[in-house]
């Protein structure tokens, strides 16, 4: 690694990506490419020679970012907010500028406990109670994406019961959730071998507000006790089983006093998720768990608490966000999206044009309450299921 | 996102990347901090008001360097080289500039489309055959670890067993691997639910050259028969099992054609995987993956290539790596390498101090025969497994 030569062009990227974002709004949003454009316009294989950075930048200009879908653009209004920062950009480079593999804490030291004690601090913003504190008795990790998170808790939920109840007994496991509950679940549920019969999508409607019906669920779970099923994953507390919130995208909101009792109840859970990368200004991917149970070693192998064996500093740019904002900077821009998104919700319920836009996505409002109606609810998938923030297209 | 406080402040963290590695040799390669180090320097919680950048930088520099160990510190011997270069690093800024999150093609086609393109040219200067190539009959995609890439084949492997014999056979599947496999194997089993005693890490030892023997093999597959479990999973392949080849670290090494010989018979196997982040000048995450049967669909998905839904625009950092180096210089870099591993073999075999160094770590060459014994293996697994290239270290 040539010192000099990576602040060359360091400094040229630095500018072509600053450039990006000063002219993103000339850009649609969605990209416009047909499947297989770009095979069209490279070659078939590697260069033989060394190419210049100048032939790169003039072939992304040309040929990438037309392919691009793009997230960061103020346009952009697809799935959730992939929300980007300066601070998070910067926290990024500097992960890929130090390189480190911090798969264990030797590999190191920093990488692992600024995590812990970064994951600490914004359990405090969100008032979670101590028992998810690596200070108390458990600790946080930044995982990929929330899909790992669920995958991750789904495993130590199912080989916890395994260890009482016998390995054969795997076909007997039932997981539960609503039938608003995100895919990942289900592609956790057959990635640990969990029976496709076994996973209990309740059915949620407006007449419970598309929350789980605790009289569903009770009446699920007697129903699997009596014909010998072992219940043993939900998103709620009950018989025994792990009790996992996923507040992916709307977690991030509960930073301000105002939404934290849309949480309330998160004592109760054995893990809680949500997703940095989706609306607090830190670059994908940043999806941050929390579990109460933790072992006691004296220093914590980030290894065992995923998928993957390697792992990125990925901790830097959360404490960068953390810091170059600051709690009330981040809870005034929160507060800011969500008055906007009232905003809009008038907007849309005056203007039934708003119902269909742009070819192939269809543009509408959350399912759910709008937030003006504020109602308390006792946990947070109740909330959370409903996706009952902003907006977000699916696909047609 | 402020085009201009991004260039800004992106131009302080290229100096400061920069100045890092200008004085990376002056660190103690290995952190010299004891566990608990950074709670005692960084304050309980987030600030409330925001801090300035050079208010990072400067903890940065004073508690968050002495916690890092050098992997890019050109005196860094430990595990694997974990290359990087101003190639891959300005890939990363790239992707973590445009922030995409690339699960579907739709979410940014230029990020499927450049991954299968990139793959394929990097699958042709390993002559993988053809049925590996996405313009053939099946593709690559990048998986952020080794470990992710063994746990997806793995669970394919798995159902596609399981689809035939029916789900409830989950319990008589069988994996093979020599105990010199990679713990990697053992994990996604665990998560697969494959049952530890239906993991057989059969004994290879100096006098198959530490590889696994085929009559061995052979005589587990027969024996699990005759007692009515299912042999699945493999790398190598008889018996229709799937056959895995973990080529993460060594495989780079097969872009030089003096070396492919090593990977002779790789049109036999199911699977394929390196990782560029080890010895191929790419920012980790990078580990490569290729399989043979693809679905035929329009476009790829992703998202159903991994266990994530969400991913970054990896392929960015590979394409420019292949393209500011080429192929030529990429064959030079390994070639290098492999001579300084010839003459630092001879070194150490003539200088026992070699044996122990610094504290916690025992240097050691890797086990097998030296590169200069050079020998026709017919599989892949049979060379990688034995680590034969380079040397690294273990922890005490």
């Amino acid at each position: 690694m040539d010192a000099e030569q990576l602040r060359e062009n360091g400094h040229k990227m630095v500018d072509f990506i600053a450039d990006y974002y000063k002219s993103i709004e000339n850009f649609p949003v969605l990209s416009q490419v047909e499947p297989g454009y770009l095979r069209e316009l490279l070659p078939d294989s590697a260069p033989h020679q060394p190419e210049s950075l100048q032939q790169v930048f003039d072939d992304l200009q040309a040929k990438i970012l037309p392919g691009v879908t793009h997230w960061q653009s103020p346009n952009f209004f697809a799935y959730y907010p992939s929300n980007s920062s300066t601070a998070g950009f910067l926290g990024e480079m500097l992960s890929a500028g130090l390189n480190i593999v911090g798969f264990s804490w030797i590999t190191s030291p920093a990488a692992t406990e600024l995590e812990m004690i970064v994951l600490d601090w914004l359990a405090k913003m969100l008032n979670l109670p101590d028992d998810f504190l690596s200070a108390g008795n458990g600790g946080g990790v930044i995982q990929g994406t929330a899909s790992e998170a669920v995958l991750v808790v789904l495993l130590a939920a199912r080989d916890r019961v395994l260890r009482t109840v016998g390995k054969t007994a795997l076909e007997k496991l039932v997981v539960y959730g609503s039938d608003q509950t995100h895919s990942a679940l289900q592609k956790a549920c057959q990635i640990g071998g969990i029976h496709p019969e076994n996973c209990r999508l309740l059915k949620a409607d407006s007449s419970t507000g598309y929350a789980l019906s605790p009289d569903l669920l009770s009446e699920a779970v007697s129903h699997d006790i009596a014909n010998g099923l072992i219940p043993f994953f939900l998103c709620a507390n009950s018989n025994g089983i792990w009790f996992h919130v996923d507040a992916a995208y709307a977690g991030s909101a509960c930073v301000c006093p105002e939404y934290r009792h849309y949480i309330d109840g998160v004592e109760e859970a054995d893990s809680f998720n949500m997703n940095a990368h989706k609306w607090f200004l830190t670059n994908f991917d940043c999806s941050v768990l929390w579990v109460k149970a933790s072992d006691a070693n004296m220093v914590v192998d980030y290894k065992d608490w995923q998928v993957p064996l390697g792992r990125r500093f990925r901790s830097l740019k959360l404490w960068m966000v953390l810091r170059l904002y600051g709690v009330e900077k981040l809870q005034h821009y929160i507060r800011n999206h969500i008055e906007l998104a009232k905003r809009f919700e008038e907007l849309v319920a005056q203007d039934p044009r708003f119902e269909a836009l742009s070819g192939k996505y269809t543009l509408r409002l959350a399912v759910g309450a709008p937030l003006t109606e504020e109602r308390h609810v006792n946990a947070a998938w109740r909330l959370f299921k409903r996706k009952p923030l902003f907006f977000y297209q699916s696909l047609g």
